[in-house]
């Protein structure tokens, strides 16, 4: 297939195209500035452009079948900073790609939704996706609107659309100095003996999941025809920020230096998704536990 | 209690206005074109300006203890022929106000959503408050994201909120030559001996309400302090066009003539709010029936 990859020199980009390449597809991406991302890129059409300045996607959606959309201008933080920015440049723009997306020849778009912000504060746990969803940033509330957007476009242009949400991705890729996942950054601080700050009393819980599995389970969205549109992506499993702590301390055989600040507004306390639909829909299921994907992440450093 | 009413010579803003005059409150209007709304106007200060245009609200919080948001750039239909500008205009725009808000001294925020498009398609009827919200057309997306948004706002900054998701309000004031409500456009049709032209069947099924029962309610939420953030607002009954064209025939002693052609994909076929709870937290309930409210509309006219 002809495969348009939205942010495909990203984290989660990078390793979508290695392995969407592996698996014989074409691809095509766009991002703010195209980097070697770790492996032959003869075979990848590179499209340099900022997201949010591209007035006209027909170009870019020439020939193309599908779209994995993984851009987003901001992160949960810097959202609440500026939350017209935030819709301004995810929401608007996304409305302008899938305007040009249903006058293309594409037939499906998969959406990377946020499983962590989408729900805010939960009575269960883990959350299936019919859960309400009242998010407490204002990245979620983008996700979610241009989650109903997808709705919108399918229901009045019949575009074939499917929405992950994602839980909290780590692996190799991840950027641990520009403040990507906590799990790169703890490992950091662990290998170069620096303090580790931790917002709260570091109970709060989060769904960990192995950069692998994420892809694997995006991979194969691309031959799904399912009738589920939304599912949620994660390990299903909580673990606390001190679990985190731990592992990486037994792993590299380091102690931990760390300092506790007060909780941001933004933290919900516990988050963890139920992966049941996802597992058996994809018939896919994490294959990597946290020791081990941290452990693996640290081999590969 | 000084009140700030955006859209205040509207349809609803100009009934709405008249009441909060009547209790004794003191008003400010922002509008596009201050236009005289039918009552002395002299102790209301007037603000004539473009709601999409305005990139600082704090000159005119000043003094507001309440804000009603009465506006939207767009009406269901013309929504969604350009989505990029109902949400940029409807969206980015209540953010701007809400962050001029939290550095203002008001209290409180009430926002007229929409309880028409805000559900989508439902199983069940009456429809409650809880239930989904899977908007099919742009207008129900940009009403539903900015609810998030006040939800965001109230926990991010304590601003208090209440949002009314209100059905289809009939009655004096409203302008059926600017294609504002089927009753206005049925009955001067009839008047006049025109053809209906109706979307469908004509066995939709809709929730009208009469104006003065939706500004009792608006009025009363002014004072309105229980946990509620979120109340439908409509008559709790359901009537199709076809109801509405034989009250109207009734009432003028005139014949209706009707032509039917096809039903929009905007259009859900059966809407009716559940206001139970509205009913009980207010202490309100709808006075009018539709026979009596377009009656009452006909002999003003």
């Amino acid at each position: 297939m002809n495969v348009l990859v939205l942010g495909g020199t990203g984290f989660i980009g990078s390793n979508l195209c290695k392995s969407l390449l592996i698996r014989g597809h074409k691809i095509r991406i766009i991002d703010r500035t195209i980097k070697n991302i770790g492996f032959d890129m003869t075979n990848i059409e590179c499209v340099e452009a900022d997201f949010i300045d591209i007035i006209d996607f027909k170009p870019y959606l020439k020939n193309i079948d599908v779209v994995y959309h993984l851009i987003s201008t901001t992160v949960p933080a810097t959202s609440n900073m500026n939350r017209y920015f935030d819709v301004n440049s995810n929401v608007c723009t996304t409305i302008r790609l899938l305007d040009d997306i249903v006058k293309s020849n594409a037939q499906k778009i998969i959406f990377l939704s946020s499983g962590g912000t989408i729900y805010g504060q939960t009575e269960i746990t883990p959350i299936p996706e019919d859960h309400p969803t009242n998010p407490i940033c204002s990245y979620g509330i983008q996700k979610l609107t241009i989650e109903k957007y997808l709705f919108f476009y399918f229901h009045e242009y019949g575009l074939d659309y499917q929405v992950v949400r994602l839980s909290n991705p780590y692996g190799k890729g991840q950027n641990g100095r520009k403040g990507q996942g906590v799990i790169p950054i703890f490992i950091n601080k662990v290998l170069k003996n620096e303090e580790i700050q931790i917002w709260g009393d570091g109970l709060t819980i989060r769904d960990y999941i192995y950069i692998d599995d994420v892809i694997e389970a995006l991979s194969t969205l691309l031959e799904y025809s399912g009738e589920h549109r939304i599912l949620n992506l994660g390990s299903g499993k909580g673990s606390t920020l001190i679990d985190i702590i731990n592992i990486i301390s037994s792993v590299t055989g380091q102690k931990a230096l760390v300092s506790f600040t007060e909780a941001r507004s933004i933290d919900v306390r516990a988050n963890v998704l139920d992966i049941k639909k996802t597992t058996k829909e994809l018939k896919w299921e994490p294959k990597y536990s946290l020791s081990n994907g941290i452990k693996l992440y640290i081999d590969k450093i």
